[in-house]
């Protein structure tokens, strides 16, 4: 098997396997719960009465159905399935104000697309900070045959959580001055998390905080993952985090890195994981031949200072007694500022044997410079300069009717990124709203070069997930200071570079990544910590424009703003 | 003036200046905000940056033009004009569900309609919970020649507020098993309030409460009503509470109530006035002679029991000097439970002289009971045993098009109101959700009976504060007990009863009303305490089918539901 060239073997089983393509076919209703996450009562976003939402178990080819009903009170509601292509179903996509209107509340809509690619992937809100709100759930796409070897499987879905509303988190950010909304109280694992106590108090008294002692249905009881001795088991992990970076250990045993944004890479093995917003992996790890002991995982923040508490969970062999408890205290988090382990982290990712290497040019290059502005004294991040305002008519269907003049963006001139220094506050903070739209021709090959900036006070740049919808793309290389054009493609790793749709911008330095224009639609592409986007850090792809022009978008993606309209009066045209 | 009918020279008048009528066009932007109501941070629901939002002041006959701009992130929003009556223009009612779809975040809709009669009126949203979260404001509608005569007068708009954000109030509320919001934390005049102090604490210590002290520009410091001696003002008073019932005095002075709904009353002159939520008034204050005090205008709580300090604001007379404080206490609310107090109150209302009676005879009657019932464990209200659940489609939509089988409702069997005992809880709690939709033809005379009785628990009956969209409707009688067939009839005032738009059911009472359909359209009659009408205790008055069927309605009131669909399909039909 390992000389076959497995990926195309993946590819010819999911064709075989898409003849007879299974249908997995849902109801979802969307509602506010109150619930216990963090041992703590507060409001979620609730599928069907579950927080986290149900984890859809696919095999790749099939159709995923969705028929979601918005049983919010006053709130629209749209769900992104992240790292799904949705090739030939773009207003699938589920993103508010591009790929389709929200659904009103009482109203149903139904999401209907193929999963074409096996991985972990997620799913989550994706209008106003409904994520952060505790929208989301896992989503499993199997292999009709898998590769990997491993006798047992785990889904960790991690996230972080405040106590303030996402209602007044959105207020907050957007008010003049910004209030921001600072670290999450809380850490979860698959939405549980503990905020006023430690479960490994008894390990340390630093922390200062009770020991937990949890009833059997608390809603913020960890759960155990169960494992027998001498197997091998698949975490599959994904951060849906509004904010917080996270590193992922588990204390005493090591970690084979397998899998990345639904894209199988080279294994490495590690002693933990960094992990981004928007990000999965598959992790492999090895069980002890020693049958009673138990063992925590943890999680902490890395890329900010951090002020929440490692989320916990716990490993037991299967023999370990109920009442016992991990005898090791848990991994400690690496310092949250080393960035030179984080990259390095990074670049241990090269792709799996198999994964035909990118095009060797681009056709296209575009600079997006990252900033952080002022509009009218409200705080803003921007991209060229412009802070992405998704506007009432959904792009996909401004274009399709070519209704709206969106305007289509240029990188920045030469002279100007030439000019802008990276490492000192912006000369002139001041910015403007934009549809935030770049127009591709389809079949060419892109790339993007990703520079971050210095923020608008201080000595500071952080961290930024970025997440392109309806692709995936190679990640090229990650440099420090400003890209040099003419120097730094020369370090581009061309030949096994990873697939990912997720790729970490760091600290003032620059990452590139390559695509090709090989699916007709409107993605977006932005930062992935939540209120980064609320305050403008995104921009919209929009590839094969004329292709989008003939597409038969059904017009109930299309109920809102000026498509609305013009479908109204179609029939008079 | 006093021999001629004045009420017809008024219609005169307007219809004079309807000729040359005056158009008030606005642009009105929705957006929360960070605001300190009651000197304690909360969130408000802003118009153009204010709170309360801006007073409207026009003329009868004037055209009003409001473009609504939703610029909240993820929520819908309306507003409703009470008090208007819509002639005309139904679809410019504000009801979300009933007259028009929410208008989406990022989008603009435009109200225009005319205020055909003189009157204290105001505004408020009617889409979820979005009254109590602060979007209200005043509007006066002058009459082009008056015929009150005044020297000054004051808009004094009344609200309660809570420091539950009223998405978590809808959340309880709709949370099995209910959670009861609790009463409000604090009263507000024009927005303003006090928490935490009292600026009457000098003057007693009672409370426990210290001293307020304000700066300038304190978003909770209070107006101060600057008057001159020997002159007579007109207080506007309107009450938009989510819950509370109220009374207001002001401290050594008698108060002659001369409007009430926007209709001229026989004048009377009371000590203190209650006012429920939904109801307006104009009282005519004389000032003394005497020109060196002040006095305080206190508002409490009545007919709940209160756990809500007043609110107070002070008169004070032209010479005050600015740093003299009123020198006797606030009047005292009069006891919360004095039923007896309440509908005397109620009773001294009379129509002006020159109103036409009623007809004196109706040509239908419809019972409607009040009950509290549970759905799956979900407390309820519910109207003739069915509890209101307003559908994604706009019902003057579906009757405009056909669409949808809204269920029509009649008055329950004659026997099943014969058996219900109003004096204990339901024997049956169970009740169901419905469209709760009563058809009328056009040009007949409808009496409707408001029958209170038991809640779920204990032995109590609450106030139901009922108002009617579309109409003025003549109060013909309150009795206390379960309404006799027949027999209170009897008792009805058919000579100068009050035209309202909202009245009173009382305790364990019954209340009769009458009114002519006149107006074509889709109007919601409710209880207007708002979580009241959140729990489905409503019903809707489809008035003239056959004339809805056949009206213009613009395209932009129905995007949503089965009508988007419907007008998206028009040109296939």
């Amino acid at each position: 098997m390992s000389v076959i060239v497995w990926w195309l073997v993946t590819v010819v089983l999911v064709a075989v396997h898409s003849a007879s393509a299974r249908v997995v076919e849902l109801d979802w209703e969307v509602e506010y719960k109150f619930w216990w996450p963090d041992c703590k009562e507060g409001i979620v976003m609730a599928i069907n009465g579950q927080f986290p939402g149900p984890t859809i178990d696919a095999v790749a080819g099939d159709i995923v159905i969705i028929h979601l009903t918005n049983k919010l009170s006053t709130e629209g509601v749209v769900i992104h399935w992240h790292g799904i292509r949705q090739r030939g179903t773009p207003w699938s996509d589920g993103a508010a104000g591009v790929t389709q209107c929200p659904i009103n509340p009482g109203e149903t809509f139904t999401y209907n697309f193929t999963v074409d690619k096996p991985g972990t992937h997620f799913y989550h809100g994706h209008y106003g900070m409904q994520r952060s709100a505790g929208l989301y759930g896992m989503m499993i796409v199997r292999a009709p045959k898998e590769k990997l070897r491993y006798d047992g499987e785990f889904n960790l879905l991690l996230s972080d959580w405040w106590h303030q509303s996402t209602h007044s988190q959105e207020l907050a950010l957007s008010s003049s001055p910004m209030r921001w909304i600072g670290e999450p109280q809380s850490l979860l694992i698959n939405g549980r998390g503990q905020f006023n106590c430690s479960q490994a108090a008894y390990l340390s008294n630093e922390e200062g905080k009770r020991q937990c002692t949890f009833r059997k249905n608390d809603q913020c009881a960890p759960e155990t993952l169960r494992i027998r001795p001498n197997k091998v088991y698949r975490l599959r992990i994904a951060s849906t985090t509004a904010l917080a970076s996270l590193n992922l250990a588990v204390e005493g045993h090591k970690l084979e890195v397998v899998e990345a944004d639904g894209n199988y890479v080279k294994p490495f093995t590690v002693d933990d994981i960094d992990i981004y917003s928007g990000e999965t992996y598959s992790v492999l790890l090895r069980t002890h031949s020693s049958p009673t002991k138990k063992h925590f995982i943890s999680v902490g923040v890395r890329g900010r200072k951090p002020n929440t508490t490692q989320a916990l969970t716990v490993l037991s062999y299967v023999d370990a007694p109920e009442s016992a408890r991990p005898t090791l205290p848990p991994p400690v988090t690496p310092r949250w500022d080393d960035y030179n382990r984080s990259i390095s982290f990074s670049n241990k990712f090269f792709a799996a044997k198999g994964y035909p290497p990118p095009p060797e040019k681009s056709d296209e290059q575009l600079y997006l410079l990252n900033t952080q502005n002022l509009i009218d004294g409200h705080t803003k991040w921007a991209i060229n300069n412009v802070s992405l305002s998704v506007t009432a008519t959904p792009y996909i269907g401004a274009i399709r009717y070519g209704l709206s003049s969106l305007s289509y963006l240029k990188s920045p001139a030469k002279e100007l990124v030439e000019s802008y220094d990276i490492t000192k506050p912006p000369v002139n903070p001041t910015t403007t709203k934009s549809s935030g739209i770049y127009k591709f021709p389809m079949g060419i090959v892109v790339d993007v070069i990703l520079q971050n900036a210095n923020v608008l006070k201080g000595k500071i740049s952080e961290i930024h997930p970025w997440h392109l919808h309806g692709h995936d793309f190679w990640v090229l290389g990650y440099g420090d200071g400003k890209f040099r054009p003419g120097v730094d493609e020369k370090k581009y790793n061309l030949k096994n570079p990873p697939l990912r749709n997720t790729v970490a911008l760091y600290p003032f330095g620059w990452t590139a990544l390559r695509f090709v224009t090989d699916n007709p639609g409107v993605w977006f592409f932005h930062c992935h910590i939540e209120p980064h986007l609320h305050m403008g850090m995104g921009v919209v792809f929009a590839e094969g424009v004329d292709r989008i022009a003939k597409m038969d978008i059904p017009d109930e993606v299309l109920g809102c703003g000026l498509t609305r309209k013009w479908l109204m009066n179609r029939g008079r045209h």
